[in-house]
């Protein structure tokens, strides 16, 4: 039983920071519900001079990761340098002198996870990382532990803060993407370069890591469909509305029969539906367990205090695994590594789904009959349809809800309608959730 | 290293079959995910003989406790008995035969846990009790484990599915009250007596389980102000809609300068609260932490397969412990037991909060100067005020929602104000929540 827990911190940027502050201001408390203390023995980063506004005794800080990850005092490493390398050599250094980690980096999992776990459990040591998805939201170890005696059927996730911001803000505002991505740029909701997040990558990246979790199954994280939010407009906020919906990025991952969908794309979600509340830069997962039901976890998806909860939190795990125990206790991506398979991933042209479709068409009559003409050649079955007032000097707006139709159809239904005459721009397409247990 | 983890079962009622049916089709994915066996020995009940819809060995059916509490195979015991005797005499022997137990029993706990958790302690036994609150959803671990780092703030519970589903009926189709619980009853999701639920006092169970996890004190349940739904009319659901609220029955809990509120009440809550979402037999609960900020935890509160689920999942978490571990891991309530304190709770005179008010006054001039002059001169002051039609010949009503006010003036207020002359019938009220950050 120790009654001191060794941590040392690679990277002190902003979750390192607040790292550092969580252990200061609640070490106490800690030590009231783990009973043994999370000490911070070492901080390395290359930085160690600029101030990050909070007090720390210099003799921890080091521009020596070997300070950290060869010192035989201590017992785990948090990993917050993000990215590949040095990031992985790190972890595997410390790995391999017997060190636990908890990490945030799920980019490095996704690329080097197999590898890491891999030497985790040879050398009998755990790596943690409920950071990596969703911030302070504890989804990773409810997937791992207490939800775990599930067979999951579906996973739905609003995992990108910035993409919900700006969603959030055209939806209550009635404005336009450009003018609220500068907003959210201005405000510190997104990057100066905010692609990573805007085109779904960072969504996309954290869905792969859920799906490994809940499904056993490895994912290419390149294999998960993935459109962003630049192409959603004010307009397609407003009808999504007049139907009852609201649009969000949606991580999406199904399993039936044994295959897997992955994607990420706006999605239309009915107003009454709790993810749809999901606000700002808040973030939620929602699980469907076959035991369970439907369980949604929601919060602050980002942000150095939220994201240094879960850190600690993971931390204050491997404390208890340590004081109490010998050996690994949860295998770190939920199964047994024997028990992991590689299960098929359903193409984008296997995907069912209910669609939204805006055309923008002439002024005309005869139009909508060509329109359903061809959904209805390519087995599209038309739920409802509006032709709303235009305000656009010759061209009319037509809005189409479809019944759950083939993604391939959906696809070869449109390239036929956008070569059509009468039709002035590619038609947007929204799919729709709609369905949800 | 036990490739197999015996598992003993006191109950077979619903809780029990659900259990029993978890275990059986969910074997071989437990197995792919622990990394050892769950094998359940024996079931143990007075009745082992009505058919439960399960398919069991009958080898493995008992009517006498001993074959679970005193089998030396047994690793660890199911409570699902309920109630105090024998639950807690059963429990307490388990315990000093050295085996782990997992039980639902939130009477059990409120009444004889510190007894439970002591004997636990001394024998090195763990006691888990994920299904004592909000079913399924994984709160408590969550609470225990991955949230552990914060000092919460408050807790917003939603925890009762019978109360739940029966104002969400109302709130859809303007039913009465009288109506619904019939309808409830009919259903299955009322019991023939349904006090327990209605007027609240298993929500204030519950919360009060949750007000020691989180806070670290002992709270008697009979120290939670407790107010169930039975008077709140059709029409308070309705004034509610039209200021953009929602009636719902929570659990609240904070912690400021020391003190605990603790509290059961229908209250109004803003309609894009995602707590407002929570509908028919879903719970949910809320959470703020100081660094991870709110958290919200959604999904089915009761029911057989939910329940189980956690169940199992603690199962799991023991038989984790077992595998890893020599020791108790995590302390049964959140805190190391000396760690626990005894908090003050503030009397519900001490209570602010915004407040709805609906009087049904006579119908003539000056009616609202009286009322306005009374809740002036106990400092409330009034945010909105409605005079809708009234449908009544002779009386008309008067909706008021005031600002934030102390509990103690608002009943001096309404003491007063019933008695005056023009006021008709005792004034409904309703607790406002509208500050949740």
């Amino acid at each position: 039983m120790k009654p001191v827990i060794n941590v040392g911190l690679l990277g002190f940027g902003t979750i390192g920071t607040g790292v550092v502050k969580l252990l200061q201001n609640n070490g106490n408390l800690i030590e009231r519900r783990l009973g043994a203390k999370l000490q911070l023995k070492r901080i390395a980063d290359l930085d160690i001079t600029t101030d990050r506004g909070v007090q720390v005794d210099p003799a921890l800080l080091t521009t020596d990761a070997a300070q950290v990850l060869d010192a035989p005092d201590i017992d785990l490493v948090i990993e917050l340098i993000g990215g590949y390398e040095p990031a992985r050599s790190f972890v595997l250094r410390a790995i391999g002198n017997g060190k636990h980690i908890v990490t945030a980096n799920k980019a490095l999992l996704a690329l080097h996870g197999e590898e890491i776990f891999a030497a985790a459990a040879k050398n009998g040591v755990e790596v943690m990382f409920e950071a990596a998805v969703g911030g302070g939201i504890p989804i990773i170890s409810s997937i791992k532990e207490n939800l775990c005696a599930n067979n999951f059927h579906n996973i739905f996730g609003i995992l990108n803060g910035t993409c919900n911001y700006i969603l959030t803000r055209m939806t209550n505002e009635g404005l336009d993407f450009a003018e609220v991505l500068k907003a959210a740029q201005d405000a510190g909701y997104a990057e100066a370069d905010p692609t990573f997040d805007i085109e779904g990558v960072d969504t996309a990246h954290k869905l792969a890591l859920l799906i490994s979790l809940c499904f056993g199954t490895k994912v290419p994280f390149d294999q998960v469909y993935t459109e962003g939010i630049s192409k959603v407009s004010s307009l397609d906020i407003q009808y999504a509305r007049q139907f009852g919906f609201q649009i969000k990025l949606l991580a999406i991952s199904k399993l039936t029969n044994g295959a897997i969908e992955a994607r990420v794309h706006p999605t239309m979600i009915p107003e009454h539906y709790p993810l749809a509340d999901v606000a700002g830069a808040f973030n939620a997962v929602r699980v469907t367990g076959d035991f369970v039901g439907p369980v949604m976890l929601y919060g602050l998806g980002a942000g150095m205090e939220a994201t240094a909860s879960a850190v600690v939190g993971d931390c204050i795990a491997l404390a208890r695994n340590i004081n109490s125990g010998t050996s690994p206790r949860t295998p770190g991506m939920a199964y047994q590594p024997e028990a992991i398979e590689t299960l098929p991933i359903k193409s984008m042209d296997e995907v069912v789904s209910q669609y939204y479709m805006r055309f923008t068409t002439v002024d005309q009559p005869g139009v909508l009959a060509k329109i359903s003409g061809v959904l209805g050649a390519h087995q599209i079955s038309i739920a409802s349809m509006v032709q709303p007032e235009s305000h656009d000097v010759g061209s009319v707006p037509i809005v189409i809800m479809t019944h759950v139709s083939q993604e391939k159809n959906v696809r070869a239904a449109l390239a036929e309608v956008d070569q059509l005459d009468v039709v002035l721009e590619p038609t947007h397409l929204i799919r729709i959730e709609n369905d949800l247990d």
